[in-house]
Order: structure tokens, then sequence, then C-alpha cells
């Protein structure tokens, strides 16, 4: 919407008022808005949209005031506002015409409505613009999101009425077409995308020469559709090593009109992040390989929501793309082996703004993809999506973000502050390299508690309401049987051996307590605890419990060189990421020292923090900017390179930490005593250094 | 190159100098430049290159100062300059040291010259800059250029040393390179190519940190090599319904590396631009197919340049391209339809920019084309290349130019006021729609003379040196035979025809002159002439005088509207542009009418003056700038529309001419009395209207 500030005889709203109508120039009115309580005197005989745009109040139009788009519907509030000064009503409007009654009767026009560009003022009158007219919108947030989204996305629309050719006065078709947008929607100078001409020619002579076109950034004119157009679409897209989702949006509402998602081909390429790094690095075609796969899962998935959505692909203009490092190269058919390796150099640490085509995207010829910014060789364009949901700048408290993987990227700061690192946890996390462990999928065990007296488990299983004790769970369970032990799951089994005095702090299962229950059975030199018998037996050894105290300890070193280095003692608050954040009580991951001490009622999932963030950037041009700065901001902590890493590693493997107190979790659960002059377990092997996941 | 001026610490030349010296600091020299007359005082120690730099003196230097790319080549000049108040000697530079020596042997450093990078000012110089070492040599014309072309190419070279990923400063490739352009050569907030990013990480490691990037408009960092490069070229490509033409440029010289032409092969959908139109209209796909063959054309031509000098497709960053209304659209995939019929809109009047991988050409991944801007429905971007190459406007006498075609494009004008216009003069001067007519080929005559006395012929054919009355014609005229007549042909017959009395001036054959030779032989109700007898008999026809009168006619009547416009009576200069231009015999085009009178030592050849506009626009961007500016304040006059055009048409098909006076030609040559009280014939058909050609 072209900014007509001041004034009446707004230049650039020639078209306001479709139906013709007399200014009786000898009086006029005021004229109040609300929400924004901007207010004018405007001659008799203004259009509301008309005198909106002289006021800058934020209200929709398409049409350029035509009547036709139905977008910049207002009320003319009943009463006598003392405050104001005026009295307002319906009848300080021109009464309805028949382009509004027509548009009421196609069911557009919703009741007590007016259309702001065919109401006419006739008096003192208060109007209202609903949030459905208001070109910034917020969307509603989810329960778990952070932060509220005001819709302003690089996308405009503009209905727009063509001169036709004139003998007499040659011109181009796009001549004309700038000329008009200058004329009526005060957009000057515009850039065109070369790629709109041939498109051009067609949609003016199709929709006699009234067209609507898309404009990026204000500054440049990307699309044309003949008449009058009302819809265009964007795309956030989240590339995980293991999954991949998509989230179709209508850019003018910010509404998510379609969902899609899928596992990651590459998989086959490789299982973790690492594998896949080494594949590129011994496969000659390797990376394009993977890229090739991934980009074909990514445009499967966008033509899949479109379909549901029962939409265009010609109506996608946009899309936005988070990932971690290894994915954001590999999407960009970027070579990863520099990212398996020290200096972990990334190919570029700004966004990346590219057109769809060049990643294999079916959608409008002039889609482009914004990629959201790495932000170090570990440190991704997911964890970028992770910050700009969670704005941590914006608090004077301090935050811990962790989006937990094969690494876990690790966020600390406040509005002066913001530090990044990722911890090399390994996969245990996530069921790998763990003797029952699995991924998160039906059959697997995500939830675990053990009865500290008898040592007898209960436990839920994914697919399966009842939980292991209660009636019915045989039957839910079926066929497909308990299959293994999720990351949830094994964090709780082993959080809940440790409040037992099953497992001691130091992690060695306490040999005294294998005569108290058959659980406790014994496997090679130590002891493992039998959590359900079967095909195939589901157990936690001392080899996981070993894996867990790993990858926790190299969480929690990453998050204490954080803290020290911010000089603070704990968090004031602490958001758990991604799906494993959702699935896991954080009681329990406190309880084994995975993450910090802090008020347990101030540690919640933030969900797909990531996509979350991709959305964002789909939506609000201005949080690009804004994430473009504040990642060069943040101060990058290598771990790899932090001599009190190792320091902080070694004293954090026993449970649940050796070396810290942890007063809030005290507080909230009995934790066992810990044994006088207790020295944490030396870890037995060095972890390969993985990109973070 | 960066503007460092004034000042001696200029910091951007940091890496200037590359053989480590000491500064006197209390000592300083004066340094004149030639041929610029720049000067400044500098400590002794001073590198060459440094000076010029600080003095804004044109150096050229793609190795930042490092003595790898032997550009900066200078000369001490000796003597004493009294003007200057200095002796100067090649030995107040340091001597020559290992880098200079290694420099020399290989071949690359010219005797006498130094590297401006190595040679230190050691006293009071004067330095000579040969035009090879400047950045803005100017490139030496061809006889018929009207400009001198100085050497701005959008695209510039820069070597730099990058610095290595640092695990303590993580930072991106891209961002390190970018540094690394800022401080070593001022380059700025340059935007990068997203294409870059895929080469990036292989070019800096498998050039151990040093690249050379091209940067487009000292803003857009568009590609990048490992080590030292030193070649980028570009090609001007010149789209003619007949025939296409592509030169291949050195950017950095000028130099034409290679050219390669070949027949549109759009001539298998229609001979001339109205059938091609109609292809188009009355075939579905006709429109893309027709630009998929010209796209393929051009693609097989650029490749064939390229193999032709043996230069790598993944060099050419870099096209410029002319064509008439109708190829301008096809090559750009635009519906050439309302090209058609009237009002003859264009898509666009500007000039495009858009990736050349758009246009199917196999060049560098971010190649891109600029289309000169097209000026009227049917004035082309080939006019505007005539325009760019011919620039009437640095004159304050009159240009007439003239391109000849199926239509004729026609710019009369002055430093003050420009016009185009463009005449529907049909095929007939291309040697269609004539009885013996063909086009320009072996086989074709293309000169004639018949004396006046006994009306015997003489004549030149193509591809054969001796005239048909001398020796050893007929031999070599071999196998081939006659077949046919050119447009210069049959201008110059019917021209000798007119001047020996046998057609007289109102373009009828005099019955009186058939008993005068046997080789006016009866035809119809009227005559022919017969050149020579064989198959096919080569005749001028009545019909074929007729044919030309029609075209010749619309020509002047063209260039008449443009006279009258501009109230002058006759230009002061004529430029016929095309080949067809540089054939032609301008007395006998005078003696015809076709061009209107004027000193015939004013009249001459432009030679292929869209090519040459093209070269231009690749070798100058400031070129762009001004044809863009140009072309929009032309005055273009629509010759359907103008009332008077068919006046002046019907009064041009006289011989030479109905109404004005041609005191010019009647000097030079005897022309035959008018007959008191001669009226022109009126023309018998009207035309068809066809775009330009």
């Amino acid at each position: 919407m072209p900014a007509l500030r001041g004034g009446v005889a707004a230049a650039g709203a020639g078209a306001v008022g479709g139906e013709r109508h007399i200014v009786n120039a000898a009086r006029d009115a005021l004229v109040v808005f609300s929400p924004s309580g901007k207010r004018g005197r405007f001659p008799l005989g203004t259009p509301v949209l008309q005198a909106a745009r002289a006021l800058g109040v934020d209200l929709e139009s398409i049409c350029g005031g035509r009547g036709r788009c139905a977008r910049c519907q207002v009320e003319a509030v009943e009463g006598e506002f003392a405050r104001e000064g005026i009295v307002s009503g319906a009848d300080h409007l021109s009464p309805p015409g028949e382009t509004e009654r027509a548009c009421r009767e196609r069911g557009r026009l919703r009741d007590g409505l007016r259309l702001g560009c065919q109401a006419l003022i006739e008096g003192d009158v208060r109007i209202d613009v609903p949030a459905s007219s208001q070109v910034h919108q917020q969307v509603v947030r989810k329960d778990y999101e952070a932060r509220v989204i005001e819709i302003d996305p690089v996308l405009s629309l503009h209905f727009v009425v063509v001169s036709p050719p004139d003998l007499h006065e040659p011109s181009g078709d796009l001549q004309r077409l700038l000329a008009a947008l200058d004329t009526e929607w005060g957009l000057r100078d515009l850039e065109s995308d070369p790629l709109l001409l041939p498109t051009l020619q067609s949609a003016l002579r199709d929709g006699d020469w009234q067209v609507t076109v898309a404009v990026r950034d204000g500054s440049r004119l990307v699309a044309v559709w003949p008449g009058l157009h009302e819809r265009v679409l964007g795309a956030a897209v989240d590339v995980g090593s293991t999954t991949l989702a998509v989230e179709l949006c209508d850019l003018a509402s910010g509404e998510v009109v379609a969902t899609a998602g899928a596992m990651n081909p590459q998989i086959r390429f490789g299982e973790d992040l690492m594998s896949r790094v080494s594949y590129a690095m011994l496969n000659p075609d390797g990376a394009a390989r993977m890229t090739a796969a991934v980009r074909s899962a990514i445009d499967d998935l966008l033509q899949r929501a479109l379909r549901d959505a029962g939409q265009s692909a010609a109506d996608v203009l946009e899309v936005t793309l988070v990932g971690n490092p290894v994915m954001h190269h590999l999407v960009l058919g970027l070579d990863p082996a520099p990212l398996g390796s020290a200096p972990f150099a990334l190919a570029t640490d700004r966004a990346v703004d590219l057109p769809a085509t060049r990643l294999g995207m079916g959608l409008h010829p002039a889609a482009r993809v914004w990629v959201l910014p790495c932000i170090a060789g570990h440190v991704g364009a997911d964890t970028a999506g992770v910050l700009l949901a969670e704005s941590p700048w914006a608090r004077s408290e301090y935050s811990l973000l962790i989006d937990v993987g094969t690494n876990a990227e690790i966020v600390l700061g406040n509005r002066d502050r913001l530090l990044a690192a990722s911890s090399p946890t390994g996969p245990a996390f996530e069921g790998a390299q763990v003797s029952s462990g699995q991924r998160a999928a039906p059959g697997a065990i995500e939830r675990v508690r053990i009865d500290p007296q008898t040592l007898e488990p209960r436990y839920r299983v994914i697919g399966v309401a009842p939980w292991s004790d209660e009636e019915g769970f045989e039957e839910a369970l079926g066929a497909t049987g308990v299959t293994g032990l999720c990351g949830s799951g094994i964090i709780e089994a082993v959080a809940c051996l440790f409040l037992a005095g099953v497992v001691r702090p130091d992690g060695r299962f306490d040999p005294d307590m294998a005569a108290r229950s058959p659980r406790i059975v014994p496997q090679g030199r130590t002891f493992a605890y039998r959590i359900r018998s079967g095909a195939p037996d589901i157990r936690v050894t001392q080899e996981d419990v070993r894996a867990i105290q790993l990858a926790k300890a190299a969480l929690f070193a990453g998050v204490q060189l954080l803290l020290d280095r911010l000089g603070i003692e704990r968090p004031d608050r602490i958001r758990l990421a991604g799906a494993f954040g959702s699935v896991i009580d954080v009681t329990y991951a406190m309880i084994l020292g995975l993450i910090p001490d802090c008020p347990l009622d101030r540690v919640s999932a933030a969900g797909n923090a990531a996509g979350t963030g991709a959305r964002i950037a789909l939506l609000n041009r201005s949080a690009r900017a804004e994430i473009e700065q504040r990642t060069r901001m943040i101060e990058k902590i290598e771990t790899a390179v932090e001599a009190d890493f190792q320091r902080h590693f070694v004293e954090a493997m026993a449970l649940p930490h050796g070396a810290r107190e942890f007063p809030n979790l005290a507080r909230a659960v009995a934790l066992p005593a810990r044994p006088v002059g207790s020295v944490a377990a030396a870890p037995r092997r060095r972890r390969r250094r993985a990109p973070r996941d």
C-alpha cells in the first residue's frame, strides 16, 4: 500500500471511489480510525479508503479501490464518543450501492461491514478496521511459540488498470504497466524481472488491460496475472538430516494452508551426518547425488502440499529454508567436506537468496528461495531459525536454547550478548549407539518410570495409549510389539535407575542392588536392567548408561562453556527445541544433568522452532534483516579449541553433575545422596567429532 | 580499479610492492605520468603502481601489485623536462629484481618497460603509461566505424589472496573473500551471485587461497577462478532476419578474437518477417519453435567462435544482442503477434538484462545477456545499435541514418533532436518480389552499368573478380553461372536505364527506345530489358521497375516526413547501414531517389552498424546508459498514421523524385531532362504493412 500521508487529495488514490460522487467541498467531517486512533478532517464524499490512505491507516486493498477485492472491509461504529468529540453512526456513511450489494450477495462482504473504497464519508464517524482488513495483521501463535508473527511478507499484490497501446504514442507494454503502478500505487522506479516479460503480453490482453502484479520488496515487479488475482503463497522448508517438512502458507493471511513431511532420502547414503560427509568425500559424485535426492524430495513435498491444499504451484512465489550446515550445503549444491574436519569452514555464513528453479522447485518461474544464514561450521541455519522463533534478544533474562541432535546446538544470552556453540553429543539421544535404542517410531518405549522400592518398571510405547501397567496395554500393543527404546525412553530409564540407586552417581551399576530385583541381571563384567523380556529383550546396559553419560556430559560441557563465558551461574529459562524437546520430561532431563539447574517451571519445549523461524522469515521481511544482523553479532564458541571443554566434560560425567549444585532440582526431587569425595569416571573413549545434527 | 586519489599512503593498495622495501620517508620525489599529466610527490621507495593509484592514473593491474599479471607495464622516460621541472631517467627507478627478470624471461615484460608494481621511485621521474597498460584503452576502429570505443566493460578481474579458515574465528569462505576484496581492491558492499557459491569452495582450495574474481558493475561478485586468471570474454550478437552474426571479444583489450555467422534458421518458417509473424499467429507453438530455432543457432555460433579462437565457454561472462523488433521478441520468447498489426505494441521498449542460460547459451553460469532497447514497434534494437555506433547526437550537423531491409529504419537528427521512423519498403531491395531477383549470394549480379549510347550492359557477379566485359569473366564464372540480380544490382540497373532514357522519369519503359536495342524486348503489354540471355534469362521488367519505385518511394516518404518534422530541406550527411549500404553505389541510389539530395561525398556506408553498436555496449558500460537514455528521448514517427506519408509516397514515385530538387546530384551526374508537367504514376496497389526488417 502506498504511503500517502496527510492531505486529502491523495494523488495516488485516483482510482478510489469507483462509484462516482460529487464532493461537497464546502463541508468536511472528522473521521477517527480505530484501533490506530488516527484522525483527520475530510470533505464530505471522500471514500473511507482514501481517508485511511491519507492518514497512513493500515487498511488493505489489492484492487486499488475498485470494489473488486473486498479486502478493505470496515465498520462504522455507532455511539457518542466524548473523548473524540463526535457522534458516530452507520448513517454517517453513504448508503451501500450496487457494488457492495453484489459483493454481499456473493458472500464476500461480512454482515455489518462496508467496503472502505465504496462508503463515502457523510458526517463525523468512527471507523473500525477489523484485524482481517489490516495488511500487517498478526498470526495467532501456537502455544509453544514464543513470538507473534506480524504479516509483512516480501511480496505484495496490486491490481491495476493499464492503458492499451496507442499507435500515436508508441511505448512498451511493460512501460505502460509501470506507469500505471506509479500512478495508482505510488510504486516508483520498479525493476522488473526479465522472466515476467513472456507472460506480460498475454496477461494484459487476456485481462483486457486489467492485471494483478506481485511486487517483491516494494522494488521489483516479479509476476503478473490477468484480471484480479488475490492469492500468493509461500513455503517454509525445514531440511533435517532425518526428516523434511514443508509448511505452505497464504502470504496475505499468514495461514498455514497445508503441511507435508517425509524422511530425508539421503538416509540411504548414510544414517547420520558424519557418514553423509564421508560418502561425499569418498565418492566422486557423492555430494551431487545427495543434492539431487534432497532437492527432488523437497519438490515432491511442495507439490504434495499444493495438491492437499488444492492450490496451484504457479501461485508460490517465495520459499524459506532452514537446515543444519551439512543439509544447508547439500541442498545448495555445495561441498560438505570442509564441514567434516577442522577448521569446519562454511562456504558462506550469510543468507543465500536464489531462484527456486536453481533448487529444482517447480513453482512460479520467478519464485525465490531465501535460505537462512548458517552461524558457524556446526551451528546452522536451523539454529538461525530457532533464534528467530525464540528472539532471546528481546529479553533481559538469560535464555538457554538447546536443539538436540547428533550435535547439540546451544545458544545462551539476552538482549546484550548472545553466545552460540555446538557440542558433539553423538547420536545416543536419538536412540543410536544404545543396545536397545531406536529412532522415535511406533513400537519404541518413549516414557519409563521405575518404582524405587520394587524396582519394577512401567512404560509407555509410541502409538499405544495405555501405560504398560494399565488395562488393555497388551491388546493395544498388538502385533507391533515393543521394538526398542527411543531417546526420551533411555533418558528417563537411566534417570529412574539413578533415583532408585541402581545406578550410582558415577554411572556404575551398584552390585549390591542386584540381589534386590530379578530385573538387574549380570551382563559381561557388570550388570544390565531388563525393562521387558521378549524378542527383543529391552535392556539398559552399563554401556548404555555410559553412552548417555558421554552425550549429556558433552551437552553440559558446551552449556557450561557458555555460562562461564557470560559469567553467570545458571540461565533464567531453558527452551528445548525439536521433537526431542517436545517429548522429554524436563525433570528427568535435569536429573540426568542433561540441562543445567533452573526453576523447573522455566524449562519448556519450543516445538519445531527451526521450522517456525523459517515461517517467520517467510511472512515477515524485516525478520530477515533481523536474523542476518543478529547472527553476525553472535559470539561463536568452538568447543573443539576450548581448553575448558575437556575439563567440564569430565566433571559432567557424574549424575546429575559432579561439580555443580542443582538447588532448583533438589527442591523438586529427592536426589540420592552424593557420595563423599566421589570422582566422576573419566570418559573411556574420545568422541569422534561429528557435524551437528 | 579502486579510485584512490590524492594522498600517498593509499590504504587500499596494501598488496602493492610485493618485494619488500624500506621507504625513505625523509625524502620524496616528483613523479609525472604521461599521457595523463597527473603528478605528485611520493616518498622514495614508493612503487610506481601505488603512486599511479594515489593519483588516479589509469594503470591496469589484475593481480593487485604482486608482479604476477604483468599488466602494469610502464616506461621511465629519459630526458630533461623543463616544463615539468624534472630530469628523468630509467635510473630514477629501482633496478629490476627477480620478479621482473622472471617475467621478462617468460616474454611477458616488453623491452624497455618495467612492472609498475615492482619498480620503486628513487628520484624525480616521468613515467609513460603505454596504451596497452591502460584499463580504459581505446580500440582502433575499422574505417567505416564512426566511433572510437573506449574499453570500460561491465566486468573487471581482481586477483586476491584470501585468509584461510580459522577455527578460532569462524567465518564463511565467501565472507573472507569479500573481506580481502575490500582490503586489497577497495570493493565494498559487493553482492554475490548465488551461483558463485558452488565453485567458490574448490577455487579457493585449488588456488591455495589465491583466486581471481570477476566483478560486474563494480558491485556484484559473479565468478571465481583458482589462482591468477587473466581472460574474460564477451560476445556481441546481431540477430538479423536473414543472417546471424557473432563477434567474440576479449573484454580487457576489446580485440575481436573470433567471428561467426550463419543463416537464421527461422527462414524455414517464413522468408520475411511478416510471414514469420503469420506463422506465429497461425500455429499454436509457432513462436516457441522459432524461438528454439534461433536460440539454438545463436549458441551454435557462440560455440563455433569459441572453438575457432581456442577459448573456453566458461570464460564468456557477457553478451549483448541486437535485432529488429520481431527478432528481439522471438529471441526473448515473447509473442511477436502484436507487432504484426496496429498499434504495433512492443512488450518492452527498454533494455532487457537476463541470465544467458535463459536464452540457452552454454557459457559461464553467471553470464548475462544485455539486449539493446527497441525504440518502437517497427524500430528495433538494431536501430539502437546503429545509433550507438553512429552517435548522431555528437554532431550539430544533421545526420540521416538509414538501415534498409523489408522495412527501412530511418533516424534523422543532431545533438538537439532525434527522430525515428520505419518505412514499409517491402523486400525489393533485398532482391525479393523482383522477377530475376535473389538474395546477395554467389552468382548474383551486384553491379550493373549500361552504356547510354549502345545500351549494352556490363556487370559484376558476386564471387567473380572480373566484370562481364573483362578478360577471363566466363572462365571465372565457371559452373555457378549467373543466377539473378541482388538488391544493389537491381537498383543500379534501373538507375542506368533511367539515365539512358530507356525508362522514363515516371518509371515506364519508353516504347520509342525499343527499336534502338535488341536488349529491349516486348513483355506483356510493355517491355523488359534483358541483361543476360540464358537459363535463367536475367531481365529487368516493367513490374520490377514498379517494385523498385514503390520501395524507394516508401523509403523516401519516410525520410521526407522526418525532414518536414525537423523543418529542414536536406540532411548534411547520410550513413547507410547494413550489407546493402556497403555494396550500393551512392550515386545510383541517389539517381533512383532512394536517398534525398546531399553532397555525394557526405554519403557513406556505416558497415554493420547494428553489430558495431552491440560491440560498443559490450565493451563500454556507460554506452548502455547512454543508449537507454537517448532512445527514450527519440521522437517516434509512426508513418502509418501520418497523413503526409501517402502524399510523399505518391510524389516520390518518379525518378529521381517528382517534387524535390537534387542540386548536389545534378552537379555530379547528367540527369535526363524532366518532362514538363510530368505526374508521377500513382501506386497501383496498397502495400501490406510488414514489421520492419
